[in-house]
Formats: C-alpha cells, sequence, structure tokens
C-alpha cells in the first residue's frame, strides 16, 4: 500500500487488522433491508436478495474479502467502463465530439436530455452515452463482443468470464426504453451502425457476469496511473486512467454522485445488478456487491460497505 | 510542499523552477485572445479584459505570483464557497434537506430544474442554491454581511477587503432571473426570509472584490483538511473541508464540470469576474484570473492557466 | 334566438322548456360532491362548497337562471379575459409581439414553458400570459385598475361590482410563484413596469366578485360580433371578439381546453373561484359557478352543467 | 350551400363570384415565393416547388378549382385523420384511455413531451398519437393498409389513391425519430404491436397520395353532422364529426394551431407534403396544396389561400 492508512487515529498496516475492519463492515451491512430487487426483466428478479459481498484489493497485490465473493453475478452498468476503455482506444479525442464528458443532472435512462443535446450523450456513463460507445465499437471492431471479453478476461485474469444468456436476451426484450435512446441519437445522425446490431452489443456487454473478486482486480490498475499491478502492463496512459476516474467522480453513480463524492469522495461505478466498484488511486480498489437497490439504483448494501470502508480508512482523494 | 512534484520528468523542488514554470505558463495565455468580458452588468463589462494574472499558494507557506495578482476583481461566484461555510456551520447536515449535493447538469441559472425538483436546487455552487444558502445567511445571522466579511478577511489575511457598491447596485437592477429563482423557491416554501432582503445579501456577495493572491490564500485551508497553513487555525473540520472540495469537483466549474474534472483534475471555482481558484488536496491552491469568459461563463485564460500548471505539476487527484 | 335550438328531436322555442331543461341539469349537478375548493388562499378556502348557479343568456335579451346566481364570487382567471380585451384595444397587434395565441399544452403557471419561450408568454390565457397583459395595462393606462372596473361594470350593467379586498392581499401574500414568472419575463426584457405594480394589478384583478348573472351578461357580445344585444353597442371589432372566441376555444380551460372543445365545442373560460362562461356565437351564454374543482382547476359541477346544456341544445360551434 | 355567405358587404350566391374570388386568391398566392419544401427525405425534395392549388367542396355538391388540383401529392399527417377514424370506430371510447384529446404546444415530433406524459400521447395528430393510432389499427384490423385504402377511395371518390412506394421507403429510411417514439410508448406499455410492423404501416399511410381535390371531397362528410353530402351516406356519427373537428381546431395546424383559430377560425389539418384541409361545419370543405412550408410545416401559399378565403367569404365558427 503506498498511502498511509490512518483509522481511528491508529495506523492500520497489518493485513488482519483490515480483514478484521471489512468483517464488521460487512456484518452491519447485512442488518440492511431496504431496498428493491432490480426487476425490470425477470432473470434479475429472480436473485438472491440477501447475497452480500466486499473486496478490497490493494496495489501491492493483497486482495481482502467478505461473504460472497465469487459468486458471479449481472454487472450491468459497470460493463460501460470496459466499453469505454476500448473506444477510448480506437477514436482517441475523437470520441469527445460524439460524447460530452459533462454530469447529466438527470435519471441514467432520460430521453429528454438526450433531445436537448441534440443527440450528444453527456457522458459515457449514462445509458445513451454506453450505448454510443457501443456504436463506436460495433463500427471499429470486427467482433465487438470478442474485443470487450478479451479485455476483461486478461484484466481480472479470469478466463471463465461469460455474459449470461438469459439476461441478454431478457434485456433485449425489454430494451425499449434503450431503442428509443438509439433512435433517437440515429435521427441526429450521431450512430453509425444498425440499431438492432449495436443494442444487441450493449445488451449483451450489460449481461456480462463477475464476481466481487473479479471486478476488484479488474479495475486496479486505474488506481495504479494505467498499470496493472498484478502483470505490470500499462493498460492504458496515465492521462487516460486519471481521465476515466474523473469521469467515475461526477458521473458514476448514477444520480447519487454527487452525494457519492460528497460522502464517499472516490472515483467508482455501479450497476442494477448490485455491483459497486470504487477506485482510489495510489492504493487500490474496493468492490461490493448485493442486490437490493436503494432508489437512485445502487445497492443499498454496497453504498454502506463502500463508504465505510472508504471514511474507516480515510481514503477520499479530497 | 507535502506532494513530490513532477514536471517533464524532472522533480520540480526549487523555487525558482515554479517561478519560471507559472511564467512561461502566463506568457503563453496572454497570447489568448478568445472570449468575452461579462457585460450583463455595465459595472463588468467596463473591466480592461487584458488583465491576467497567476498565483500559487503552497502548504508551506510559499506564494508564487505572475501578472496583476493584486489588482482587486469582482469574485462574482468564488464568494458561493464563502457562503456555504456559514451556512454549513449555521445549520449542519439539516442543510442538505434544503439544498441537494448533485451536479445539476444544466446552465447555472437555470429555473427549469429547479421547477422539477420542487424548489430544491441541485447543488449550493449553482445560482439557486447560492440564493437558498444567502435565505440561509439572512435567517440565521443578525448581520449576515458582516459574517461573510469577517470569514473572508481573516480567510485572506486582508482587511480591506470590501463588496463593490457599483456592482452591487446593478446586480440588484439586472438580477430579474435571480429573483425568479427565489420567488420560485419560496412558493415551494424552501424560503423563509424576505425575498428582497436576502437577494440584497446574494447581490452583495458577489460583489465582493478580491485579488487573485487573496483568493488563493483564502482557500489554502481546503488544500489541508481544513486547517489554515498559515494560522494553523482549525477552519473547518477535515470531513466538512472534503465535502466542499467534492462539492466543487463535480460542480463548481458551471456546465464545464465535467470537462475540467476530465482534464485538469482538482476542486476548483469560477466566477463570471474572471477568477478561478483551484484546490489542490495536501499541496495548495491555483488561482488565475482573466476577465475574458469562454462559452461556459469560465474565465479563457484562466481554464488555460490553471491547466497548465496542474498538468505539468502533476496535479490531478485521480 | 337565431339559432334553431333542437333538443333529443324535439324543437325548443318555449322559455319554459329551456327553464326546465336548467332545473333538470342543476339538480344532476348537485349530486356531485367530487372535487376540492382551491385553498392555495384562505379567503379562496373558507367558500361553501355547496353553492351552485347556472344562467343562459341569450342574444334576444331572455336570460334564464337556476340557483345561486346573484351571489358573488371570486372570479380569478375569467377576469383575463377582460384585462386582454383593454390591452388589444390600447396596442392593438402589437401585443401579439409579446404574447403568443398558442396552446400551451402546460399547467397554466408553468414556469418552464416560459423559459423555453424566452419569456415570451404562449397566450394570455396562460397566468405568465395574463401577467403580461397587466404589464401592458399598468404602462399604458393611467388608473389600470379603473380602467377593468369601468369595463366590467358597462358590459355587465353592474356598478357594484368590485374586487375582494381580502382575496386580493391573500394573493399578494401567496403570489411567489406568479412573481417568478414576472421576473423571469422581465430578465427577458418582456415587461416594461414595476414587477410589484403590475403583480398588484394582476391579483387584484384576479379578485374582482361578481355574480353568475353578471358574468353571463357581460359575455353576450362575445357571441354576437362583438355587439352588446342589450345596449347595441360595438364592444370590440367582429374580428376582435372572434379573435378572443379563437382563443378561449384553444385555451380558456386550462389543461383540459382539448377536452373541452371535445365533448362541449364551445369556447369558454374557467377560474378557480368555480366560475365558467361559455359562449357559443350567435346564441347567447352559459354561464356555471359551484367552488369544489376537479384536478385541472375546473368547477366540477360547472363542467358538467355547461357541457349538458351545451349537448342537450346541440350547441357546438363545430 | 347552407350558410349565407357575405363577401365585402355584399352576399355572394353566384358560382361565379365564388369562382372568382378563388382566382384572385390564387393568384396573390403564386406572388409568394417564401417557405421551403421538405427535404427531410430525397422523394419529397424533388418535387416541383412552384405548383399550387386551391378547392372549395360545398355541401350542395359544387366544386370549384384553381391550380393543380388534380395532381395528387403526398398527404403526409393529413391522413392521421383518415387513422383516427377507423381507430374510434375499433375502440369507441377506449381509445382515450391511450392517447389524450389536448393541445400540445410541442414540437408536432417532440419526445420530451411523450417522456412527461409516461407514454400517453397529448393528441392524435402529433406524430405520437398518430403513431399510437397505427398501433391500434395494426392490433385490431387483420389488413390495415387494406382498412384505410377503403376508407380513403370511397371518401373521395377515386379508387386510384394509392401510397407512393418511394416515399413510403425513404419514410422508413429516415424514420429514426418517430422509431424513438414508438420504442418510448413500448417501453411505457403503450404499445401492443411490434414496432417495425406498426412503423411499416405508419410511414405507408404518409405517403398517401392524393390530389386537392380528393381531399376537399373527403372531408366534406365532416362539414356535414357525419353524413358524406354526395352519397348520403352516414359516416359517422354526428357527435364523433363534431370531435374531430374539435381535435383538428386545436391540433390541427402543428404549433401554429393556435394562430390559425385567431385568424382563420375553422378546424384544419395540414401535412409536409403541402396539403391543407380546412372543414366549415354547415357550408364545406377548403383544400390547398403547394409545397413550400413555412416554419412551422405548414404551406405558405396554402396558409395564405385557407385564410383569405375565409375571411373573404366570413367563415369563422366563432
Amino acid at each position: 500500500m503506498t498511502r498511509d492508512i490512518v483509522s481511528g487515529g491508529q495506523h492500520i498496516h497489518a493485513p488482519d487488522d483490515l480483514t478484521r475492519l471489512l468483517q464488521d463492515i460487512y456484518e452491519q451491512a447485512m442488518t440492511i433491508k431496504t431496498g428493491k430487487v432490480a426487476d425490470y426483466i425477470p432473470a434479475l428478479a429472480a436473485v438472491d436478495p440477501e447475497q452480500c459481498a466486499l473486496t478490497l484489493a490493494t496495489l501491492d497485490g493483497e486482495t481482502f474479502t467478505v461473504g460472497d465473493t465469487q459468486t458471479q453475478f449481472s454487472i450491468q452498468s459497470v460493463s460501460k467502463i470496459f466499453g469505454l476503455m476500448l473506444a477510448m482506444e480506437r477514436l482517441g479525442d475523437e470520441l469527445w465530439d460524439r460524447v460530452k464528458m459533462e454530469p447529466s443532472g438527470q435519471a441514467f435512462n432520460s430521453i429528454v436530455q438526450l433531445e436537448w443535446e441534440k443527440g450528444i450523450p453527456r457522458n459515457p456513463m449514462i445509458n445513451a452515452g454506453a450505448i454510443l460507445i457501443s456504436d463506436v465499437l460495433v463500427s471499429h471492431y470486427s467482433a465487438s463482443k470478442n474485443a470487450v471479453l478479451s479485455l476483461v478476461r486478461s484484466l481480472c485474469g479470469n478466463e471463465a468470464v461469460y455474459a449470461d444468456h438469459e439476461v441478454h436476451e431478457s434485456e433485449k426484450d425489454h430494451g425499449h426504453r434503450n431503442a428509443a435512446l438509439a433512435h433517437l441519437m440515429k435521427s441526429f445522425g450521431n450512430i453509425d451502425s444498425d440499431v438492432e446490431e449495436l443494442l444487441d452489443h450493449y445488451f449483451w456487454q450489460c449481461a456480462l457476469s463477475m464476481s466481487c473478486e473479479n471486478l476488484a482486480r479488474s479495475f486496479t490498475f486505474l488506481a495504479n496511473d494505467g498499470v496493472c499491478p498484478f502483470s505490470k502492463k500499462q493498460i492504458m496512459s496515465k492521462r487516460d486512467s486519471q481521465r476515466i476516474n474523473a469521469l467515475l467522480s461526477t458521473s458514476g453513480m448514477y444520480d447519487q454522485s454527487g452525494e457519492f463524492a460528497f460522502t464517499v469522495g472516490v472515483p467508482a461505478k455501479s450497476g442494477v445488478g448490485g455491483g459497486i466498484v470504487a477506485v482510489v488511486p495510489d492504493f487500490g480498489v474496493i468492490s461490493a456487491w448485493s442486490p437490493r437497490l436503494n432508489e437512485f439504483g445502487n445497492s443499498a448494501r454496497g453504498m454502506f460497505m463502500v463508504r465505510e470502508v472508504a471514511n474507516k480508512l480515510g481514503l477520499s482523494v479530497y
């Protein structure tokens, strides 16, 4: 750990201390019964709501876990980061002519704002933005799903990552709002590929299944100026990894992003599957998972656990 | 300086290096002729547009300056931080029932969003939010202007800070949109005091005149976990100073806040007088001033200078 | 009656038939207990909700009445027609540069639409439009209230018409949304006079008290190409009276105007005091009053009575 | 003619007078060169912009024509009336649970309003409403296109009416905004059929080609309480024909409907092909066509001609 961790006036260095801290936080989280499992598609609604996992992966290669950290779940919007990475790599700064980098101040699936902004999504973390990113991937990669899969598997070091077929199909059947967003962007000339094809990629990507541990490991490079601390490979430039962190800071937690910055203070991304990934620059990644969501679509227990870890360890970047 | 500064692969330690860096950046900035001086009130429109200043105040007490750093100018929205500090101190967490902490995704003076949100401003950095803060100050301080003045003067160590009478009067004459925001909030029951009285405070506060150096010094406590590095006084709790930095990160730079996070990566606040203050946690404060504004209302030269300093010194928090 | 009235296949000519018809409709209306008295100001909330009146004034000078037709009540938005008449007279077609004549598709007090339309109200029947009309009156009449009072009194032939002082004051105290509309228009440069002064006129005008019979008589000229059938005086040109009827047809009944055209089919205006005036070209005026309002702000019993009279007598203009 | 026509103080009875009046108006119209041919699809953009036609069909069976009144053109949104007629017949009053009858106060293709109204279109004359009507037709008629074609052909007495294949295909290729509207409504559960299938019907219906004379004749039943004056057949009930006229009065002329009521005063519908149909109850139908459109999407010459005929003959219903 390159940062100096202080909790309650005491330096925490020993792995045992961290394990105990995570365990305590996990146990408190388990008493939280509020929130509602995402039910817009049957495949998500059927998930056991009591599942809960917390992982901390530090840059020195240690991983601390509590709960169902190996259980795979639907990562949903967390996948937007993977898509963005590939689109940034392929288009470079041109990408930012087609999607902005501003917080939206609106629900993640707002069509009103997309109309006002004439088909230019406010950022790549809202649905419209991620659909646009899917258009870029489908247009610029011969096999866009494989490209995502290779990236994800190499980042988390797990070749068994796949997209859940049932969730993928279910998303397609219930994805009319996302189809509306795609068609509206196309009517503004901001979509190149066939709408059906890009939505297929988008829904597939949302249906990726990963474990809490997979997620933590995948994003450690964002805490390490773009370098994977395990493989030592430069995943992306320092500048680009800071840019992604900046986006996550202003726009990663749906319409609770401001509150998250205010109360936690680190870049993070959540998904309606109940997963949350929080990047702590120069320190590591906290990931959490539990299916019941608060009113903003963020995991109720996940929010609690990430906040507690960050606060107890003094991890705010501000 | 508690951070290790690296520029172009070289460590910058020596004051001379920093002075030279600022000088270079300032000279490049002077070639920027784009943008337009704020002209919604005559008092601002009359300002000499070529003026330009850049200051860097570090936590170890050093201050580096180039240009018109002692010239006083209208700090406008930068004053929203002072108001917020006093309101947080007086109301505590109750404040956040009346104003949210989310980025707005809208113009700073949007009335549409205020209507949607039923009179609850999205954050204290947009006009509606700062007007609400003025209501808190007018309602909870017997002499709200004096309270602000005492705070500002003690923070910057300059007893000569005052509000410009002409700007104050001019704002009142041209402040009908702000009056509309105040009345709309009052119609939703979110304003306690008399609208005219609170607007008088608000316009007065916007009319505060400070120099670039004053500003840099005023906000060093935000880079130092709430402690003024000069007086060693705890201005506010570490938690509250991190919260203000979080707000500035997501909402401080008008509708360019996301881009600022993306390209600069530090908490900052701008005003239509052309001033910008950027807080670099554990390092110091960069302040810049030049009257010509870009399309978002941020100083064109100021944006350039702050970004260059932050990038050259590697100051992004992400 | 210049129109041929047919009810249920039978011609209705005799006054007795009409009296009986109105009586039947009134009795059915009295069984309606739904709706809620306007309660945004105490003076309106205190009105006896069971009161009910129905009047039919025909162009041949006959007046048929049932219920509390002589009781004075707050005419509220019905007064917008009087204001409009005076503004049209004073400004001529210039008026339509400052207010449009399009249906709003929004709540009567929408501030969102006013922002989109850059301070130009969609029509003179929504609050923003009527406030703009008040600005015209205050700016162009030396004594705007007297001008309205003279007009109203001469139209209804009752010198005892006055504005209710308590309602007037109460509206001022609770009129912050209207103040927001006025300030927003002023910020767009579409208001000439002092906001407080024009709002005083506006609230005063809304507080006018008239009886159901007063109202019916006042607007017979609109059914008679601009000529008062009693005094034979040309109140306004045929063209202008048709224009006002057109406005009432598309925009007179708040956000129920379309449904009213669809189910009743005549120009009409309602007020939150529970009054409704319906103009039947070449026939006469139906007025109704009962304080309980439906969800759109229209009198529940009043809507029923006007619709029944129009349908039974086949009065739709379409 | 059952109405008494007065023009300039003189009664116009003789067919010759009417012919001369139409000729004069047509010649004035030909001097109008403003406006722009619809160019969102190539098939429409290619139309000769100078073409111009004016028809008056009276209830006593006479038809007066000037210009290119036999030339077929794309009727576009005028076709919404045909679709509505069939949907009203099939669903009865249930239809109005799925589409409202209120003016929209927005552009005809607004997606913002559809979002606010949770997928319930404001009326059947805006695109969202007509798309919903297409869903009803596709769901409730075994061969929805044939049903429309039979209706249209029988109303205008021309078996040669068809949909233009090129326009139909072109609309489909450029119809992404309409697809967005359809998917958004489906996401709210207000669309039953397959989106692609209903859009195919919708675009086909918009592509119907008819002549100015065809149109005039088709809609005479709306001026005659639902009875076709030629065949004496009751096309729809008097009540339903009045309802359609009411809808056309508040919502038939895009975002110029209010102005049209104000300056013309009769129910009417326009299309971006340049056609306008105006219904004069108890008198007949005025139809006009010329491709160049004003800023609202209404034919510039068509608006002039319809207004002049209505004003000269005193046809306002108000």
